[in-house]
C-alpha cells in the first residue's frame, strides 16, 4: 500500500497589513505514523476564522504568536483514519484542532466525538461550535439584553453575528443587523429574521443606522470596529453594554492607517457621559459548564427552527490562504470553512 | 437695616477650549426675601469640581447644559440666615447646592444638616462628600480591587484620586499614584501613604510608570485620560478593570486637539486582547443606601486616621473663575474650595 502524502499549509512570513498568498506555503510531506496511544486524523473540514490574523502577528495578544514555518492553526472536523488509542476507533468523526493539513497525529487530548445523526458535523465549527459559543457567552454574560431593548449586531451574516442576533431575538430584544451588500442584508432580514438590517456599504450608512435605532442602542456586539463603531457611538443609550469580541476592520491595519483624526477622546467621552460598559472577552474566559449549557440550548433552538446558519464552503486546502484573505475583507457569506478531503 | 447685596457669578459665554475669565460675569443684585416655607442661605464655602466644565458646554453629556446668564452651579456649605420653614432654623449649617453666589433661597429640598462637632463642614464637599463618594462607589463597584492587586490612580493628590488610593490601600491593594510635580508627589507618598508615586511631568513618565508596576495594573481609576492613559494602556493586565470617572485632560480640547494619531485602535485592541472592562459612571448612578454606608465607613476611617485629605482654599467668590480655570490645568493642590464669606 502506498502511503498517501500529507498536504499542509505553513506560515511562510508574517503578514504586514493585508496578508498575501506568499505569506503562506503549501507543503507536501509524508503522512506520519501513529505510535502506541496515538491516532491519525484525516481532516475533512477546516474552519477559517478572523482570530487567525492575530495568531500570525507577533503583536501582543491573548495567544502566543505562531512561529514562521508552523502549520497554520485551526479547528477541524476529522475522521479517525487509524487508531492506536483505546478510546477511539477508525471511522469516528471528531471535532479537533488539526490545523491547515490533511493528516495529523493526536493523542486524543481535546477531541470531541460527533454524531452525524444529530447535526451535520461542520456545525461543530460554526453555529454549534466556537463561533456560536462566542455569540452566546458574549451576548448573555456581557450584553445582557432585556426584552424590548435594542441590540445592534455588526457582521450580522457572519458566523458569530448571525448567532448573536438570533439569540437576542429569542430573548425578546429588537435586533438591528449590519451587513455589507444587498445579498447579505436580504439573508439577515429574511432568513435570520432580524427586525431591521442596514447596509454598511451605503454612503449614508450612519444616518440609516440612526433611523433604524429611533430609541438608541442598549447593546452593541462589537466584532468590527472601524466606521461601524463611529456610527454606533452617538446612538448608545445610558448604561449601554458593548461586548468587544472582534475588531476585524483593524486587523490588517499598519501604523500608517492610524494617522488620525484621534477617535479616542470621543469614545472616552461617551463611555463616561452615557456610563457605558465595554468589556473584551474571548470564548475561553467562561466556565466549561456554560459550554455544556450552550450545546443543549442551541441544539434545542436548532430543532425548533429558531436558530439558522449558512456555510460558505471553499474547496481544497490549497485555497485556504485566499479564503482567509477574503474573510478579513468581508468577502465570505456565512461561516467560512474549507472542504479538505477529495 | 440695610439689606446686604448678593454677589453671584453667572455664565457670560460658553467657553471654547480653555475657559477665559470673561466667560464668567460677577453680578451684584439684591438679596432675595424668603417667602413662607423658604429659607435664605448664606453661603460659606463653594466647591469647585471638574464636572463644571461639562455643565458650561452645550455638548451632549449626562447633565443638561447651563444656559447663558445662569448662576454657575456648585455644591456649597451654607448657614441658614433666615428661616420661614418649620424644619430649619437660623444658624443651621447645611450642605446645599446654592451655586456660585453669596445668598440663595431654598425650600429645603436636598439640604443636609451638618454637625460641625463631627467633622469640619467643608469635608462634606470633599472627603465626606460627592468626591469621596465618587471614589468609593467607582473603586469598589467597578474597580473591585482584591488584596495584593495593583491599583493605579491618576490625579492622586486631588479630591477623588486621594480617596481612591487610600481606600484601595485599606482594601489591601498595592497602590501607585500619579501626580504632577514634586510637592504633590511627596504629599501622595508621605501624607496619603501610597506605595509608590510617579510624576507625570517627567519626560520619561511612561517608563517610570512601567517600572512602578512590575506586575502590571489590575485596576486603573481613570479621571485624567490624555498622555496618562497612553502610559497606562500597555501595562493593563488580563481582566483589568477601568472605572471611567473623569477625563480632565480632554475637557478643554477643541476639534483641533484631536488631529491624530488615532489612538482608538490601540485601546480597542487592548480591551479585546486583555479582556478589559471599562465602565463609565457618575456618583448618582448608585443607590442611596451606598451613600449612607459610605458616610458611616468613611467617618470611621477618618476617626482612625486612615483617611486623610487636603484642602486648597481660595478666598473670595470673585476669584472662583480663575480657580476653576486653574483646576482644569491641575494647578490646585487638594480639594479646591472657595471661601465665600467675609
Amino acid at each position: 500500500m502506498t502511503q498517501p502524502q500529507n498536504l499542509r499549509v505553513v506560515l511562510a512570513s508574517r503578514p504586514v497589513g493585508r496578508p498575501k498568498a506568499t505569506d503562506f506555503r503549501v507543503e507536501r510531506v509524508p503522512v506520519p505514523e501513529p505510535a502506541d496511544g496515538q491516532l491519525l486524523l484525516e481532516v475533512q473540514t477546516l474552519s477559517l476564522d478572523p482570530y487567525m490574523r492575530w495568531r500570525v502577528s507577533d503583536e501582543k495578544s491573548y495567544a502566543t504568536p505562531m512561529e514562521i514555518g508552523d502549520v497554520m492553526v485551526g479547528g477541524t472536523i476529522a475522521r479517525v483514519h487509524t487508531s492506536r488509542h483505546p478510546d477511539w476507533r477508525e471511522g469516528d468523526i471528531v471535532l479537533s484542532s488539526a490545523g491547515w493539513q490533511r493528516y495529523a497525529l493526536s493523542d486524543g487530548t481535546g477531541l470531541r466525538r460527533l454524531d452525524p445523526a444529530n447535526a451535520p458535523p461542520s456545525t461543530a465549527l460554526g453555529v454549534l461550535g466556537m463561533p456560536g459559543l462566542t455569540a452566546y457567552v458574549g451576548l448573555l454574560n456581557i450584553g445582557q439584553p432585556k426584552p424590548g431593548e435594542n441590540v445592534v449586531v455588526a457582521a450580522a451574516s457572519g458566523a458569530v453575528g448571525s448567532v448573536v442576533g438570533q439569540i437576542a431575538r429569542i430573548k425578546g430584544a429588537r435586533v438591528v443587523g449590519i451587513a455589507g451588500g444587498p445579498e447579505k442584508c436580504a439573508f439577515v432580514k429574511e432568513e435570520l429574521g432580524f427586525d431591521v438590517v442596514v447596509d454598511h456599504h451605503a454612503p449614508d450608512f450612519a444616518q440609516k443606522l440612526a433611523e433604524a435605532c429611533p430609541d438608541g442602542i442598549d447593546v452593541y456586539f462589537e466584532n468590527v470596529s472601524g466606521h461601524v463603531w463611529d456610527a454606533v457611538l452617538p446612538l448608545l443609550n445610558d448604561f449601554a453594554r458593548v461586548p468587544v469580541c472582534g475588531l476585524i476592520a483593524n486587523y490588517n491595519d499598519g501604523p500608517a492607517d492610524r494617522s488620525g483624526p484621534d477617535r479616542l477622546p470621543a469614545t472616552m467621552r461617551e463611555i463616561l457621559s452615557r456610563r457605558i460598559t465595554m468589556k473584551g472577552f474571548i470564548v475561553f474566559d467562561f466556565p466549561k459548564e456554560q459550554e455544556d449549557e450552550f450545546l443543549n440550548v442551541a441544539g434545542q433552538w436548532i430543532r425548533e427552527g429558531k436558530l439558522r446558519w449558512r456555510e460558505d464552503v471553499v474547496e481544497g486546502l490549497e485555497n485556504a490562504p485566499e479564503a482567509l484573505i477574503g474573510l478579513l475583507e468581508g468577502k465570505n457569506f456565512g461561516k467560512l470553512v474549507v472542504r479538505v478531503g477529495d
